[in-house]
């Protein structure tokens, strides 16, 4: 995973960036990111997309958003998801409740069973954080994949409390929880934009860097 | 903002030590207040009001209750709302799922762009704490008043937690978090009164006093 | 409490070893236990229960399921439940809003009014901390009796919130969670198992050891 994730690095980032909307007349990501480079401009800054759409182009872009598959997404990005654990303990990676699914914390575990560890601004860099942030999402992905069988089943990813393993003197948060947010809005498109808390914590499990919870909305 | 506060501190300091219940017999809280100091005992005790009230005064109250108007109260209470900001990243201020909306984290931002800053117990008072707790509050009505139109909307504040930048020696959280839990009871009344958590944190974003979280219920 | 606690630590720690997963020819747990100790295999271990037991076995756990009654399981335990503490403040102990319960945050309260404090990690052992967290599981589930009359009307436990007062260089605290997490699925069954995060605080009020959460799912 590791590997996989750093194959991916440059599509991923680029979305950190910039925010990858991509006009369905791009059939993939890296279409429009070659188109981009060419000077076309079809990525536009993160935060601002929806507003930023105008006429005609806000239209095709709602059309698009009705056909977005966050599946058919993954693929896009390279993204190959893992196996969820089973919890050694008395609790699950997930419940639903009515058409909410509320998800267990967790936290930064590669493919091959290692962790991201350390306090950011002390022993982890932002964006070795932004980093494990990502990987924590691909990892709640994997828990949804799981309980869903398709992501298409997901309407609206609800909120997210970002919790990072803090140096106390540590107050970039937020770039460190972006790793995730914006891989999950990269997978779900509007459907992925949340509610969000991202704050610091004085210790967490194993001295994991992050540990991230997650509420979605799913279909009846 | 930091003026109107300051304008309004002399209500919401009674409001917090006293519990604004006022008796719909007074037009406004100033007249309950002005009664109040000539003798009348229209205020009662923190967090025991409900149960006090005995007999008509409960059912009067009821009817009270029934008729309560958070805008209006904010009128009363010379709260003005700011803008909320466009947060600059992949999330957004607040999700609606059904009929809950789930707040993202919010901090004391002043109206001027500036923000109350420090650790509670070690750079910032419990009084400082206390007043970016109400600050917090405030701005997180500014996000509710834009996406329902009208606070009236709200049928309850359901839960809240309330993240205090604490030195690790610190321990009264619920005073710095009773700012923001006084502030919402006083403009919602007994729909405002919430399940709560009130806990310290090794740091947070910007290096803010508190950050908060909120979940309300709100109309079909 | 304490000492009532005490006089039920052989079951409880039982439990949390083993999950106290006990078909129905087994009055009580205790006979129940009496039958493993003569070498019959009515314990399994915990996390894996439900996937372990296959054919007519499981078609016996799910009728067991269905008639699970947590007031009798409390009785089986010897757990009596406290009477929960009116809070201080605008805030209260629980928030229903649909078929969901959200419950404030609780600390290890004990019956005679003392608290467990101090840092685990520090100034608290593993196994102080977890039997913190068992107390503040009785405590929440006193505010739940106080709320529904009966335990049986929880349909699910959802969501915990599991925060401990951790030494910076702690980073156990699943383990102490665990003392809540055992003592809600020894009570609901696997009604009580619940999605979950176990994170370390900088401080919380009175510098309590834990500091817990809780959404439960209840009946219309």
């Amino acid at each position: 995973m590791k590997r996989l994730l750093l194959s991916n690095l440059i599509l991923i980032s680029i979305a950190a960036a910039t925010t990858l909307k991509v006009p369905s007349r791009y059939s993939t990501i890296q279409a429009a990111i070659d188109a981009s480079s060419n000077g076309d401009t079809v990525l536009v800054a993160p935060g601002t997309y929806v507003e930023s759409y105008q006429g005609a182009s806000a239209q095709q872009d709602k059309r698009s958003e009705e056909g977005y598959d966050p599946e058919l997404r993954l693929k896009e990005l390279g993204i190959t998801l893992p196996i969820p654990p089973t919890p050694v303990a008395n609790y699950v990676n997930g419940v639903r409740t009515g058409n909410l699914i509320f998800l267990a914390g967790k936290g930064p575990k590669r493919a091959d069973g290692s962790w991201i560890i350390g306090k950011v601004g002390a022993d982890v860099t932002i964006e070795q954080g932004y980093e494990a942030a990502q990987l924590t999402a691909i990892n709640q992905l994997a828990v949804l994949k799981a309980m869903l069988g398709d992501l298409n089943q997901v309407t609206r990813v609800v909120k997210v409390l970002g919790m990072v393993n803090s140096d106390p003197s540590f107050t970039d948060q937020p770039k460190v929880i972006n790793g995730f947010s914006d891989l999950i809005v990269a997978v779900f498109g509007e459907r992925g934009r949340h509610a969000r808390a991202a704050v610091g914590m004085a210790s967490l499990p194993r001295g994991i860097a992050v540990e991230i919870e997650m509420i979605v909305e799913v279909r009846n």
